[in-house]
């Protein structure tokens, strides 16, 4: 079986490293016109003109980035099968649609408010009390099109710099973290819950993600999964999905959901029994799931803008390296690290062990290490 | 850093597979005119025309396999760093030269003569003692040009069977067990060793490799380590080496080795820290070498001739299946699949359950269900 990803970057290259085991051949179609998939067949198209060949030489398609024109997801899924399907695509590229589904779905999110000028949002910001955030209701992503405003007199400049004709005005949250579940749906409905991971964000990039969350309630893990589910079965939706909550005194509260395998689940190579990317290709594939449980605890770090001293973390007999081949360029995802342990106090000298060796990794904050 | 591999099926794949993640490309080489390996680029050169191309594009090389001319791999060695070493080659090319080093090196192996006749053989089938078993000197793969000899009058027949100007006659070992010990050496002679795994052939074919072998007395282990580590040391090798052993009661005896990553390592994939294939990757990169300890107990089952129900098996908790998207033929190996446990009891009966889907699978009767 062939299967075409929409998109050439590292999570296209983790998807067929992870599906050639299972005899899947990959095609990558690339818009940006810089894949770094590296692997399989890249059709390199930033003009668009290529769809047809692209469509010819798959079984079925899948994308590993939501940016991807909603009509041209459509178009393919006239042909061939088309995982998860383009209303995924087009609830996740609207912000607006994402927080109104999620809130028709039960899911409980920061209170928000639609502005469409200047006056629009210093209204909302009044009206939700500050700080509040202000991002595009599309094409945002990794913290581009957004702003905080600390009063509601920062309106003016937050419209400017962001320079969208729609944003979503979200009350801020006080959140103790930021978490993320991951579950994979299959073709006959299956569904499997990865253990949650536990986010540590900086400079509005995933730095670290440990998992299972640590000093988690199970009845959080308990929402989590009925929260993505009901979004699941509502989008009668194939493949992986990913949903970023904070997690407050109260509960948790949704933030964003990405159709696609995530970041804060790319602790799943080494440290579950199925990868997410496994999982997806399995569910693309129309393959039963396999076994999400977690292998001992994991932390997750980023490689961010520079390598480091790559060789002596492979030195390093708990941890596990993970390159994208790609160049250096500030805050630009390179890669990963996956350390294991069988304990979180193992785990977190490890990790810091490990950082030391990456450059402009911030220091290791985390549930684990708050006082 | 772009590896270059001689040979181009499930071996080289699954090298790839684990070099990615290390930042390495592959450029295979295969002179077969049936590539396999399905991932990176292939030079297909029956007539051996282009392995200058091959060389040129390359920074190492690399093989998967050992039936490959000494002359052209030190030809290559002229122009680019060969891992391992020709010499390596050299010496599992030929039976003969194998023991012989072996010996000088205090490795233990059952007794042995050489024979160019029918009558030699008979002659040596005599004063060793039937039963023995005649191999061709080279050219040897899977029980190919072999014959058991219950009684000297059996030379003739045998000898016209092997068809090879030169045998070798072994006394026969009333082993134990089959078992094999992987080892990994690195550029600045680090060496790392996997646990020991106990083999199970059926038909001359590998069928299940338990790891760590059960009930493994610390001296055996200890035994082949030091075995192991004499021939790295004395080919100055760099890469995983393979020594195939019997076990009997009065210890081990070497029966071969093969210069690179082994069926009966596969199991490392989920089941070591590090795979022989990332741990031969780093090794021939320079690299320091990753951790081999198991993750719990592992068993790996070959897929041999027909892929069996691999929906089913894909839907046991506990496999992790490798295909290795090859045509069904009977004998050919099509995949594996690694069955991990927290126990050997529990690993009993997972094995069994999954070689149910598994037609032709043989029983699986190993030390673990031995009465």
């Amino acid at each position: 079986m062939k299967i075409g990803v929409l998109g050439a970057g590292q999570l296209g290259r983790m998807l067929a490293l992870a599906g050639y085991p299972l005899a899947k051949d990959f095609v990558f179609y690339d818009m940006s016109g810089s894949p770094s998939a590296g692997i399989g067949e890249t059709i390199v198209d930033p003009e668009g003109k290529q769809l047809d060949d692209f469509l010819a030489k798959v079984d079925r398609v899948t994308y590993e980035f939501e940016h991807l024109p909603v009509d041209v997801a459509e178009k393919l899924a006239q042909h061939k099968p088309v995982h998860p399907c383009p209303r995924a695509l087009a609830v996740c590229q609207n912000r607006e649609a994402e927080k109104t589904l999620f809130g028709r779905l039960g899911i409980p999110t920061p209170q928000w408010q639609i502005a469409d000028s200047a006056e629009g949002l210093k209204a909302a910001a009044e009206e939700l009390g500050c700080p509040v955030v202000a991002k595009s209701v599309t094409e945002g992503y990794d913290g581009k099109g957004q702003a905080v405003l600390k009063s509601p007199d920062d309106a003016v400049q937050a419209w400017d710099s962001i320079g969208h004709p729609r944003v979503i005005v979200e009350k801020f949250v006080n959140f103790t973290r930021e978490v993320s579940i991951i579950a994979v749906r299959a073709e006959d409905g299956e569904l499997a819950f990865y253990p949650m991971a536990e986010n540590i964000h900086h400079e509005g990039i995933l730095r670290y993600s440990i998992a299972p969350a640590p000093q988690l309630q199970p009845h959080i893990q308990a929402d989590a999964e009925d929260y993505i589910k009901s979004l699941l079965n509502e989008l009668n939706y194939v493949g992986v999905l990913t949903l970023e909550l904070f997690e407050t005194p109260e509960g948790l509260m949704a933030n964003e959901m990405a159709p696609r395998v995530h970041n804060s689940g790319h602790w799943t190579i080494e440290g579950a029994m199925t990868s997410q990317f496994e999982n997806h290709i399995r569910a693309v594939s129309g393959h039963p799931l396999g076994n999400v449980a977690a292998r001992g605890v994991s932390c997750m770090i980023n490689i961010i803008g520079e390598h480091g001293d790559i060789e002596r973390i492979l030195e390093l007999p708990y941890a596990h390296v993970h390159l994208y081949n790609k160049g250096e360029r500030p805050g630009r995802k390179l890669g990963h690290v996956n350390i294991l342990a069988d304990s979180y106090e193992e785990l977190v000298w490890r990790v810091k062990n490990c950082a030391q060796f990456l450059p402009g990794c911030p220091e290791f904050e985390s549930s684990l290490t708050a006082n």
